[in-house]
C-alpha cells in the first residue's frame, strides 16, 4: 500500500506511558478528533477498556485469548451470519441498546432483540398467505392488528415477520438456501390496520453454537436456547420502528432466554381456531391461532421520550452533557 | 449443525429486562460459570460494556457501525496480520497490558509494545550475520549485551530481532513473501552475554492504514506513524520475557508514536564505527553503530513485583480480592 504523507509531528507529546498515565494520554491524543460525539464515545471507550484491564490485572495470555476470540468472531461472520450481533445479544448489550433507543410509553408494545437472522429478501405477501413451506410444522394462523396508543388502526405499515422452521433453524442456516422461507413482509390493512398470515407454531431453538460465541456460553455454564417465538418488525414513516417478538407461554426457556429478549407483555397464549374463524380465514378448525394487537408510537413521541430519558439518566450519573442531534456530548466541549 | 441436548430450564429466572436491571441480571446468569477467574472477568466486562452504553446513550446506528467495524477487523486479519492487536495498540491497551504483566524494577530494561509483526519463522543466525537483504538500507552494526541487574552477563538468551526494510515495511507486508527478511534469532554469548549483528538503520513507518484501524485513526485526526525502531524479544527459562524496542533519537514521531511505545530510556543515539571497531567486526569504517546493554529480570522477581503491584492497585481501587495463580479473583467468592 502507498505510504500516507508524513505529517508534522502533530499531537500532544506522549512519552514514558505507564499503567497510571496511559489513559489520560490516550484520551489526549484522541481529543484531536474534530467530531465531538466520536470524541466522547472514544473517551468513554478508552476509559472503560483501561479500567477493565486494571481491575482484572488482565494477563498477557488472557489478552491474547480475547484478541483471538474477536478475530474468530469476525472470520465466522458472513452475509448470513453476524457473530458480533450474537455476542452483543448474549452479553445483554443488544437488549440494552434497544431499550435506550426505543423507549416505550405505557400501553405501547414493548421491543425485543432483533437477533442476527433478519434478511432483506423476504417476499411481500397478501393477507392470508402462508409464509412457511415446512410440511413438518404445526400450522398456525396469526390474526393481528396494528394500532396507535389511542386505539386507532395504523394502516400501510410494513410488517416484517420471520421464524424458524420446525427443526429450529432459520432458512439462512441451511446450506444451499435458494429462496427465503418462514419469512415474509405484509402491509397492515388500509381500513383496519389488520394483517393475517399462516405460519407454523414456533419451537425453542439453540442460537448458533458452533462458533466462538457458542463456545463462550459453554465456558460460562449457560445454555444456548431461546424460547419459541415469532419475530416482527414494523416500519412506517412517522412511526418509531418497532422490533419485537411474541413468545409462546410455557416454553421451558421462557425465563432463561440466552439473549434476554423475553418480556411478560410479549408472552402470548395460543388458541385453537373455532368453526366461525375457520370459515372466515379458510383454515381447518382446530388449527393453532394467535391473535395479537401491536401498538406503535410516533417517531416524535419516541424521540421526545428518548431525549428526556437521556437527560435524566446522564444527570443521575453526574455527567454534564447536552444533546446534539439527540445524542449526548460533553457540555463544556 | 446438530442441536445440543435440551437442558432443564437452568439458571436464574430473567424477565422484563430494562436499561437499569439488565446488568445485574446478565451478571447473575454468567455467575453460573464454574471458573472464578472467568466469572470475575465477565462481571467486569459486562459492567463496563453496559456502563459505556448508558453513559453514551449509544444509538442503534452507532452500535451497528461498531459491530460491523469489529467484523471488518476480523475479516482483514490473516496468518500475517492481526488487526485486533493493532486496534489494541492504538487504544493504548497493549502498552497497558505489557506494563501490568512485566513490571520493571529500577535499572532493568523497560518494555515496549510487541506489535503485530513478530513471526516464528526467523532464522537463527551466528553473531555478526546480516539480518537484512535490503540493498537500499543504510548498513547498521548492532553490538549488544544481555546482563542481569547486578551487571553479570546472561548467556544463552534467545534474542528475537525484527525491523522493517528501508521502505518501512516488514517482510510479511510484501505479497508473495517466500522467506523471512529483516528478522533473525540470536543467542547471547556463553561467556559475555554479547550478541552482534548487521541490520539496517530503522526508518519511521506508518502502521497498516488500509484497514478498519487505519480508517479509525483518520477519523480521530491522528497520524498513523511510528518512529524508527528495532524490535527485540528476549527469552530464557527463569527470566521474565522482555519485549522491547530501541527508538532512534530525533525521529519526527518520537513523541507521537501511534501505538504509545516510546520510553525515554529506550531512545538511543547512533554512532559511527571507528577504525578499531571496523577491524574488530569486519564492517566498513563510518558504518552506523548501535551499542546497547539489555538488563533482564528474573521470572521470580518479576512475579513477586507483579503480585505486589496487583494487590496494592486493587486495594487502592477498593476491591476485595485475592490472587489465585497470580491472578485476582473476588475474596468473597
Amino acid at each position: 500500500m502507498a505510504a500516507p504523507p508524513k505529517k508534522a509531528n502533530s499531537g500532544p507529546p506522549l512519552l514514558d506511558l505507564t499503567i497510571d498515565n496511559i489513559t489520560p494520554n490516550t484520551n489526549r491524543i484522541n481529543a484531536q478528533c474534530g467530531d465531538p460525539r466520536l470524541r466522547y464515545i472514544m473517551e468513554r471507550l478508552v476509559t472503560h477498556l483501561h479500567d477493565f484491564a486494571r481491575e482484572t490485572r488482565i494477563s498477557t495470555d488472557e489478552w491474547m485469548t480475547a484478541l483471538n476470540f474477536l478475530v474468530a468472531c469476525g472470520q465466522i461472520s458472513s452475509e448470513v451470519r453476524h457473530e458480533f450481533i450474537l455476542l452483543s445479544d448474549i452479553l445483554g448489550l443488544s437488549l440494552l441498546v434497544d431499550s435506550i433507543n426505543h423507549p416505550k410509553p405505557a400501553g405501547s408494545t414493548e421491543g425485543s432483540v432483533l437477533g442476527p437472522f433478519h434478511t432483506h429478501d423476504a417476499p411481500t405477501l397478501a393477507h392470508g398467505s402462508s409464509m412457511s413451506r415446512d410440511p413438518a410444522g404445526e400450522p398456525l394462523l396469526c390474526v393481528c392488528r396494528v394500532r396507535d396508543p389511542r386505539g386507532n388502526p395504523v394502516p400501510g405499515v410494513k410488517v416484517d415477520i420471520w421464524e424458524t422452521d420446525s427443526s429450529g433453524h432459520y432458512d439462512v442456516q441451511h446450506e444451499g438456501r435458494e429462496e427465503p422461507s418462514e419469512r415474509c413482509v405484509m402491509l397492515s390493512g388500509e381500513d383496519d390496520g389488520r394483517f393475517w398470515f399462516r405460519g407454523i407454531r414456533p419451537v425453542s431453538y439453540p442460537i448458533p453454537h458452533d462458533g466462538p460465541v457458542g463456545k463462550l456460553l459453554e465456558k460460562l455454564g449457560r445454555h444456548c436456547w431461546r424460547p419459541a417465538h415469532l419475530h416482527f418488525m414494523f416500519e412506517k414513516e412517522g412511526w418509531d420502528r418497532l422490533i419485537t417478538s411474541l413468545y409462546m407461554r410455557g416454553d421451558p426457556y421462557e425465563t432463561t432466554d440466552a439473549v434476554f429478549g423475553v418480556k411478560a407483555s410479549l408472552i402470548v397464549d395460543l388458541e385453537r381456531v373455532d368453526a366461525a374463524t375457520a370459515a372466515e380465514y379458510g383454515v381447518a378448525e382446530g388449527t393453532w391461532l394467535l391473535r395479537h394487537d401491536f401498538v406503535l408510537v410516533s417517531e416524535a413521541e419516541t424521540a421526545e421520550l428518548r431525549d428526556r430519558n437521556a437527560v435524566e439518566a446522564l444527570q443521575k450519573l453526574g455527567l454534564n452533557m447536552r444533546l446534539v442531534d439527540h445524542l449526548p456530548v460533553p457540555e463544556l466541549d
